[in-house]
């Protein structure tokens, strides 16, 4: 048997762990098995860069961030596109695929990398495909792996701030990654503490959000600490076209919306306000043991189910339990959070405040 | 309003953090409410030793592990023994929480404590109960507070072991708190590549273990770890009647079951082999941003359920949502490893061993 | 005996254990002592704004990050400065500490509230003061509380940034605190491997910065990480005036160095880059184990000067002793990297470039 | 130019961030140089086991505990012993370097490894020894790698401990590693705020030690930690000879010195006391920055020293500053804690007992 991998997209703490999950299922339960690493995801795979893969490359990456086959993006919408010197990426891929005569191929991937992976199962191609994402964003599964960790990490800068902010008697913003769903900050927020917590699935409004600052200014509260979404967005701007909220971003002059966010709260309320954005160390390092777990689960999934010649299916988890979810049914659809979801009931139960 | 506060049993990390989410929502919701905490569990109850809580009380403890208000053992079967001065616990309690004219008194403890929590429901008591232990082995919730935390910490000590058994090329039993269910274990065991995983519910062949451990020497790998619950038991001890069972442990010379697989293995494969036990450790420290999360939606939760007077429940979570189950369903059950569950399936399929 | 307590500037990881250290000889030494913690810093003394201490308010907080007593920046400058109002600051700070019958002012701070410290010892004020900086810049003693702690948050997020810059292949910046000295950026660098250390101490070239970087492709090296002070400075801006600088700075478009270091790695390289600025995260949450040790000891050599009449001293560490050093000497020195020490020798023999 | 490497005695968190500095420096320094790494200690080089390293295997190895080229113990006292089968140790070593013709061997060990490496250079071979040890015990330098990433390890230890026993008002003794020297369980104990700490240079009396607990009983505090060394040794067992007290240890029925000193006070209090012992996990996983800094300057010290043929010493840090120790004034040498210690009279201060 030959099974390609590739990693693609952008990277997570968990990539490795999973691999190795894939990898040590294979060895263990079919006799003849060749592993072909693809080398910066699908790139790898159009131009026949690749690595033949031995046990020992999988030994000892369990807890190792980063991809040991590298990554790249490659939006899905320039797959189908035929560049100046024709070269077809679509074909590109299926050509290699069948040059090495491939049993099947596994994806470790987030939105776009699902979507052209069910793209390459509609031409034919055995795909299954593993939930890489710290944006907890797929469609049809419960958890991604690269969460948990992202959690950790964004939690761990908010706690930092807490300590200084409670210190100095300041209000701090930290930006943490998501640009269209907000479950990285929800959960960062509510395991850290965060007063105010300002997702893109609820749009806030600045006087609410100031109303909560002022409110635990009169309770005596020194300090206040607001986990915003990468792609938090007010009220008016959730009223506008795309297309007039596209050129409403370029024309900021912000680096991002915490800035404005913390302009805005400094002119209404008088007070200092700092903005810290822990960036991309949300996607790096170690991955945590939930994760570890998680990851080996999916990889010995994933294996099973090439071995019982189950494709077309992105491996996913529902209640504890692993599922195999179509790629067609996966592809193209975003997991958002839920405003009237119970989560957010109980965050606001206990006082955080959604600007809302 | 006034609510009483106990916590019951062992301590654990996320104990504080779903207090808080207690105290935090009804101070939210109620306009007059005052929360009792009764001191060292139901001794604080059974001798009126309590103080009354400031909302100051419970800022800042998110991230704090132990009990802000104590706690102590007290097995349920001695609930209901009379003490030669005629000391009636049960009546003392209900006593107490009269004279102090509770609404509802809240428990946070694992399963001996929810036996207690049933016990006085059935006195009549307004009880609402929170799921507390690493053990993560309470009937009618996927997931306990504590546990992810104790994963973490049990985890770390797995993986600072694997460096030093690849160093020097060793065996390594690793000891994860458990005497009854593996949950802990398994998951530690997964989440740091163990080898070799050793729980109560499948009970082990040393010649297996043996077998696992040759079968890595001969794949030239120099070291193995294994990963062994504190009630490990061997197929011929599970055989024995439970008074047997607890002759055979009485009359051990060996600390822990651990010493005991280590020396036999020593026996059968001539290579040196090195207990490590983390110990109380895994109870300790700060809670994890998961279990953060996790205790602040349980404590928004029971509040909730205070005030909306739905008395007499464990508040858990089934697929993601928090749930409310009868106490009486609960007590005296426990939630066990079953060895054919798929998270069983995926680990032997990435090779590990369980020894059966 | 009365001793006053404050903490200055801004906070960083060890200012509790270091007062925890201050009070606990205290109270064991001394038989009749109350502390007066002063809140905000310098503000607190000024404004009369003070909270008589207890024994138990030092308990329990050895690991917790910022400071129980608040902090405010107070720039040396100022301290001079008589409002409009009349308020002379100087003059009210003594006030508070005679009507409070002080035996001895204790100052955890950096160098701008060390600076008051001696003015305040000028002033005829008993004064003993501790090195508080995540900078470690104090003259005087070989390292300063905080620095540790610092350098720990900071390596973290190199490490994360380095498996996400591995994966991807590209180019990044991590900004590290630290606007007039390099010792912060300097550890972190070395400790997580950065292959480009850019310090205020050792001007840069951007050409260098870039073969730097093109020296690692033509290796096969996929990525290259840069550790950048927030006050690295090119070798062309190095020969500016203080004011022709100053200038340069608030015309600058950019919101810090690292962007314009990126954008001019941009232009000359085509690679793309990314920015990290962990930010005050660097300065929070809890004090690790060595920060710990020096704190307490820090605190309790302050406690026996206190005792001993041995006033007008930084308390500071030299060759493993601790060491008491006169306010006059420390006042309105920096402790900078020289650029030929032999740490700088030791990262360039490992391949690191400076820049330079 | 060739080099031979070897890691020698028990592993510890920073051998690899040291070798990558040799390596990297003289790969960096020296045109042609090739690394003989030798497996599995001294034992590679007198079986001529060995692997020819390139410059790929020193990457990426910064943050990773362990050994890439394993280790082992051989004890000192053996070296010169020849065995049944007329194998000469010390000739075979010999014979290995020659045949290699090595310029030098690098060698990271603890005591026993640096008395072989004196050996060694006694017998004409180029030694250039590192000081590898979380026990800090290594004469001439004022520290070792791994030392501070094992007292990260420990006091993370202590801390999980102590939130269980302040929650549960118990007395815990958790045993740190060391059995000659106490520095680990010094700075572990101090660094997590030990109540009492027992180091083998301190012999302890049983009743100082009750006292200690006692008075902290009398003061309302519910709970004490110890933080005792492996190597503690009570006052009378310190009059001991040598022989009488190995024979005594020998005749003891507890597995370590914790047991038996909680035994005592569980007697002489009829408090309740737990034993916790981290064990191995003090040597393993990730170094810690400070060890992965000092590691870095090491290693390059050590290139430097091959580079200048400046052979048979020791590289150790004194005063900040990187030396070089004669080896034959190192071997044999133990660096112990001082009972007069400046660090000892702080602990003492704060009111920490060394049941003395």
């Amino acid at each position: 048997m030959r099974v390609g991998l590739l990693t693609s997209g952008g990277d997570c703490q968990s990539l490795n762990a999973t691999m190795r999950g894939v990898a040590k299922t294979l060895y263990n339960k079919v006799k003849d098995v060749e592993i072909i690493g693809f080398l910066e995801g699908y790139k790898g795979l159009m131009h026949e860069e690749y690595k033949i893969m031995k046990p020992s490359d999988f030994s000892g990456i369990l807890t190792e961030g980063g991809t040991i086959i590298g990554t790249s993006r490659q939006p899905f919408k320039l797959m189908r596109v035929i560049g100046e010197d024709g070269f077809n990426k679509v074909e590109a891929m299926k050509k290699t695929y069948k040059k090495l005569n491939l049993d099947c191929l596994v994806v470790l991937g987030g939105n776009g990398s699902q979507k052209t992976a069910n793209l390459l199962r509609e031409e034919g191609l055995n795909v299954v495909s593993l939930p890489k994402t710290i944006d907890n964003d797929l469609w049809g599964t419960d958890m991604t792996f690269g969460f948990q960790s992202a959690v950790n990490i964004a939690s761990e800068a908010i706690d930092c701030i807490h300590t200084t902010a409670a210190s100095h008697g300041r209000v701090f913003i930290v930006e943490v990654m998501g640009h269209k769903v907000g479950w990285l900050t929800l959960h960062a927020g509510l395991a850290s503490g965060a007063d105010i917590i300002l997702i893109p699935e609820i749009p806030y409004d600045i006087n609410k959000v100031v109303d909560a600052i002022e409110k635990r200014t009169k309770e005596g509260k020194r300090f206040s600490i607001l986990a915003v979404a990468e792609g938090a967005i007010s009220k008016e701007d959730a009223k506008l076209s795309k297309k007039e909220y596209k050129a409403k971003l370029a024309a900021r002059t912000y680096p991002s919306v915490s800035y404005e966010i913390g302009k805005q709260i400094e002119e209404k309320t008088g007070q200092e306000i700092r903005v810290t954005i822990p960036g991309h160390t949300q996607r790096g390092g170690s991955p945590c043991p939930y994760d570890r777990v998680l990851s080996t689960r999916f990889g010995a999934a994933a294996a099973q189910m090439i071995i019982k010649k189950d494709y077309g299916k992105l491996v996913g988890i529902k209640n504890g339990e692993i599922v195999g979810i179509p790629l067609q049914e996966v592809a193209g659809k975003l997991k958002t959070v839920d405003p009237n979801a119970s989560i957010i009931k109980e965050a606001k139960a206990v006082g955080i405040s959604f600007g809302d």
